[in-house]
């Protein structure tokens, strides 16, 4: 997804936020802004939304001196995640399908983001989820969740690249990656994390402390962007990105990188702002698991359509 | 009242929607975008919105060539209200309190406001107001509505200076116009429009096509923003500003702009915007009528307390 016009706004807002949140004082505050602002006419709209924030939080970076503001933050989330960990594990044994379940509890998991809304109430967005009259479960399968393809997919597969979001949201992922263990014994899951501290995207620390290497392999994609995008991983990451069966990318900020891949990717993320819900074709905090056949297999479609 | 920090998002955002009502093309909106970027870093926050947001539309009138973009959207307003006057008149007139009523529809009439929101539908706003049902008429006096201040204040004045808003809005405002001018017949009303397009601001044919020269008499304030800075206004516009009896003001921009002015003034307005609702210590969509006793009232207060 490129960056719409309409994002312009929102980075100085998240500028602003974050700015707040990482305790600069209101004179650096407008500082960050204007250097924002400097940057902003030699930035190409065609790079994704991900990209251009990673510059964002490097600037706010330098003008508080915390690489890492969103740790509490982040610490805060796993705990609390951690705490309810077993009522969403009865939540997913007491559904007609559990592997159903697991998928929408991990994309319900993606309400924890503090890119999009620092003022977030973490707590209150989990009792939600967990509150059965609440939830937002889909009933039936449209086109924007994508399970029967999900579930052939799972059946091919024996190595799966999972790209994580964020912290808090791992336990979430944790139960998905548990359901389908349970039921693809033999599938080796790749778990993938951010390099270093960006909003409060999940670290390797974060995944550990949510018992992910219990269930899969932890690695990082070699990135501090807000979202996985390729020019900015590693080689190593992005040959595990190439040739694993299966991708499942998690959260707003990976969808925006990737939803242009060349290759597959289950896009698993609640739609968090009105140009990612325009370009899902969806609502705003609509639960979605999209499958994009990847860019080749598009053109290829697209040719043939002319041949 | 300053420009916030978060006001700088907003000015993006007003400038992206601007540029869209205009017609610019994409291309020559981020060109728009950049443009703002470029001019941000000298920005003082020490102006009020207004004075910065002047400045935006000026940017967008020479990339679209249009010095009135929103002429269409001015005369669809006045020809709103006006079809409605009768219906509105007749709410006054079966008021308990027909003064207090004319005041509480001069401001719910300020949703007529294309600055901050440019996908507003007039035609269903209007209806709201109409309806008994949904009207937000204040049924007591608070701190945020200084009718009997408003009302002490009419009696003790010859001349009365209103600051017009917007274009239909002016509809709005003859209809309180009249009502003053029913209940103190002397009274001289002096009505103050833009003097050259911006946004959706009344000037003198608006007012003249709402027939508010049948109750006042129609000046320029000699200035463009979309809001009464006195520092841009004319020097035949200030003298008046000092020395009428009492001076309206109608809605956020005047306020904004206002809100520190040295003289007495009755703002009019709802809030529209969460900065405005924060410094006016209201909830947005509240019906405003505040008494500003003017800076030097407020610091000879300040300083009799102290001596």
């Amino acid at each position: 997804m490129k960056t719409y016009l309409d994002c312009i706004a929102c980075f100085f807002k998240q500028a602003l936020e974050g700015a707040r949140l990482a305790g600069v004082d209101e004179k650096n505050q407008k500082k960050i802004l204007d250097e924002v602002a400097r940057e902003l006419p030699d930035i190409s709209i065609h790079c994704s939304p991900p990209e251009i924030a990673r510059g964002i939080y490097r600037i706010i970076e330098k003008y508080s001196g915390l690489a890492d503001p969103y740790l509490f933050i982040k610490k805060k989330s796993n705990k609390l995640a951690l705490s309810i960990y077993d009522r969403l594990k009865e939540k997913v044994s007491n559904a007609d399908n559990s592997l159903m379940m697991a998928v929408e509890l991990a994309i319900a998991g993606n309400i924890i983001d503090y890119g999009v809304k620092n003022t977030l109430n973490v707590e209150d967005e989990l009792e939600k989820i967990l509150d059965e009259e609440n939830q937002n479960i889909k009933s039936q399968l449209d086109s924007q969740f994508n399970f029967m393809d999900f579930e052939d997919s799972l059946k091919e597969a024996s190595n799966i690249l999972y790209l994580a979001d964020n912290a808090g949201e791992t336990v979430f992922d944790r139960l998905l990656i548990e359901e389908i263990k349970k039921a693809y014994e033999k599938v080796h899951i790749i778990y993938a994390v951010k390099e270093k501290p960006i909003i409060n995207d999940a670290l390797k620390e974060d995944a550990i402390e949510c018992k992910i290497d219990s269930v899969a392999e932890i690695i990082s994609s070699g990135s501090d962007a807000p979202g996985t995008v390729l020019s900015l991983c590693s080689e190593s990451f992005i040959n595990i990105f190439n040739s694993a069966d299966m991708v499942i990318s998690k959260g707003q900020g990976n969808y925006e990188a990737l939803s242009n891949a060349s290759r597959p990717v289950f896009f698993l993320f609640m739609a968090k702002c009105p140009m990612v819900a325009r370009h899902a074709r969806c609502n705003i905090r609509d639960i979605i698991l999209k499958y994009s056949p990847g860019r080749e297999e598009r053109n290829g479609a697209a040719l043939s359509k002319l041949t």
